[in-house]
């Protein structure tokens, strides 16, 4: 595979930075001239390449380089960025599968399956508050009705900045016609956590995207004089949520996962009364479906158990919630042995964050996606970074992960 | 004593609050209308005793019978109210107060000492922020400059309001001179707590009010993503923080006194990071100054320790500090003697919120108060009561405790 030169993906996300960002970080923001002028540039080499191109009714551009079968290998990434965000979130995806294409078509000339490269529209929803926007409609789980009031911080609503893009919200759906044909999804993305970076590896296969249980718990106590009060009078909403600061501890200590307290209100707040009311967020997140029921379960539980062994009141409200997407077994198997070709070792992790990815899954295609170390655990941020060495080992495994999974699909192997 | 009239006290403090209440409550708060009101109606009182009577420099009231000795038995309250408050805090010291100076009066014409009635100005602090106003003027503790930039919520300075009232904040210390041969003080109060209605007591003898070290505890850790973060690379701020909210009760366990979180600040404070920064406000209190030293030594280490455990980092700041302030031990006995003879039971308790008896004894006057139960536990409210038989008993022990505490004098026992 001498034909695949990962130095240059690391010169075109060099590009593709100095093009769309500043001292700040990129501004590559969905639906913004930015954006536009990076896929402007992104067309320039699919075009060079000579693959057919088009946008899909949700503002996803494909391109398509035929194979001897219908069935479809898709690799993915997504061009758009948080604003001030890093140069690598989505943008190595995106021209790692380039680069990949690039090599099977000068390798298969027509490879054994048609290969897609597909630059997903509005992964980050930055502007309007919508993530996975272009894969959901693709996915098929978008439902127009709920984003058609969505408005930007200055007022522009979402349908008329789609519209200027060239995409109708009502329209987006057939956009699902795209995934008629695929037979496997490849995602490669930064990890954008501290796993990799902690274990010193390169590179890591993602299990799945974590499903997620999103509450706000609300505890009801009493207000009383901290002069006058005594201890065991009090009906203190603090000490039953203080409680749980420890409990999320405990029970991902018991059933993997995370879970996180990440806002505490108190009422009122005030340094010589008890505290009435006290609300914390709470975000649960697990890769299996019964853990993480059970995780949730195992909140409430103490939740209610805090608050009598205080007596005070909670209340909880659901925030949001979705269900795990676990990716496929053989393609997690094939990954592994691509990651172990491209650098010895392999390691296995679930995603926190979610990803178009989960979408495609979601929609039943065999989905597997790569991590590669995030320098500082950190993205979403100017000062987000990876080792040029890992970056190129990245566009390694991708590629053999792709060769591998065209071997597969050839095969016959549906998932 | 059936000179004493226990139910006419009743009667005028509905009198007052028919004049200076409405259905939210009293509205005496000290340099207002309401108030020059409510001290107006109490001269006459005073007046139709044949009490000699003056205001000091500091807006103090006082109200005085001459007696054999020049030594001074002083009983004080205060007239003034928080906005919307109760009808007894405060006020119903100073009619009772009154009440027992006509039976001295009564009684025994001219009395072994003399006997002064006091009016405290603002003890409230509700309007300017600056609570024992008058009483430490008189105490000998007040500050003029620290209190000169005072305004209230319309912009009005303190000195102007209370040159309105022919106060002059650089002349009020001079009132120290009126304590010059004060020899006892004693002061009947509501519990504005609930200890004694737990107890199911009429009464109770005060030990002495609380010290107070009162902090703001911030924890700094890191902000992280809640999805990608694993749990032991946390630098959880709220942990750290949540700990806390069960160490106070373990403190106050050990070593008695009160504490109390009475806010909880969360940073960046969304549902999807790790909370880097916790503030949290701590209020503990104690009638023993090595137990109050104690406490807080406590819960400085136990905030370390926690902080260590979650690799945070901790700072406290002072808000307030003030040190206990025990009443005089034979007074205390008479009280209690006092007690036992109006209602048969009686109980020591300590103060947990400030008054004017602090200042008085802080002064170096021997100094006791009583407590009649609450209802509710509640007081600063329009709903703060008192059942009418516990106020009756109150002002019987009061007067109790005078006749005592004059022949306690008049035996030449200063402590």
């Amino acid at each position: 595979m001498g034909l695949l030169d990962p130095k240059r993906t690391v010169q075109e996300l060099k590009d593709l930075r100095a093009r769309t960002a500043d001292e700040n970080g990129a501004w590559r923001v969905a639906w913004t001239d930015t954006w536009l002028e990076a896929r402007a540039w992104m067309r320039e080499k699919t075009d060079a390449l000579g693959l057919e191109t088009h946008m899909d009714a949700a503002g996803n551009v494909w391109s398509t380089l035929p194979g001897e079968s219908d069935t479809e290998l898709l690799i993915g990434g997504h061009l758009d960025s948080v604003p001030g965000g890093g140069w690598l979130d989505g943008a190595l995806n995106v021209l790692a599968g380039l680069e990949v294409v690039r090599r099977i078509k000068e390798e298969h000339g027509r490879p054994p399956v048609t290969v897609r490269l597909v630059d997903w529209a509005d992964e980050e929803g930055a502007r309007f508050g919508r993530s996975l926007l272009g894969s959901s409609a693709a996915g098929g789980t978008l439902v127009p009705d709920e984003e058609r009031h969505r408005k930007d911080a200055d007022g522009v609503l979402l349908t008329d900045a789609l519209r200027r893009c060239g995409v109708e919200l009502d329209r987006m759906n057939e956009a699902h016609a795209e995934l008629r044909n695929a037979g496997a999804y490849l995602e490669l993305h930064i990890e954008q956590g501290p796993v990799l970076l902690d274990l010193d590896l390169p590179l890591g296969v993602v299990l799945g995207t974590f499903g997620v249980e999103r509450h706000a718990i609300g505890f009801r106590g009493q207000a009383a004089h901290s002069g006058s009060t005594p201890m065991n009078r009090r009906r203190d909403a603090f000490l039953a949520a203080g409680k749980m600061s420890q409990e999320i501890y405990r029970i991902t200590d018991e059933l993997g996962g995370v879970c996180t307290i990440g806002s505490c209100v108190t009422r009122p707040g005030i340094v010589t009364s008890v505290v009435a009311e006290c609300d914390i967020t709470l975000d649960q997140r697990h890769l299996d479906r019964a853990a993480l029921t059970a995780m949730y379960e195992r909140a409430v539980a103490a939740s209610e158990r805090f608050a009598a062994e205080g007596d005070v009141e909670v209340a909880w409200d659901t925030i949001w919630r979705i269900d795990p997407m676990p990716f496929h077994p053989e393609l997690i198997e094939l990954a592994d042995e691509a990651v172990k070709e491209a650098v010895g070792v392999s390691h296995r992790l679930p995603s926190g964050p979610l990803h178009d990815a989960a979408e495609v899954a979601r929609a039943g295609v065999p989905t597997v996606m790569l991590f590669v170390q995030s320098l500082h655990g950190i993205s979403h941020n100017k000062i987000e970074d990876t080792e040029e060495e890992h970056l190129e080992a990245s566009v390694v495994a991708l590629d053999r992960l792709a060769e591998k999974t065209m071997a597969w699909l050839a095969g016959g192997q549906r998932g």
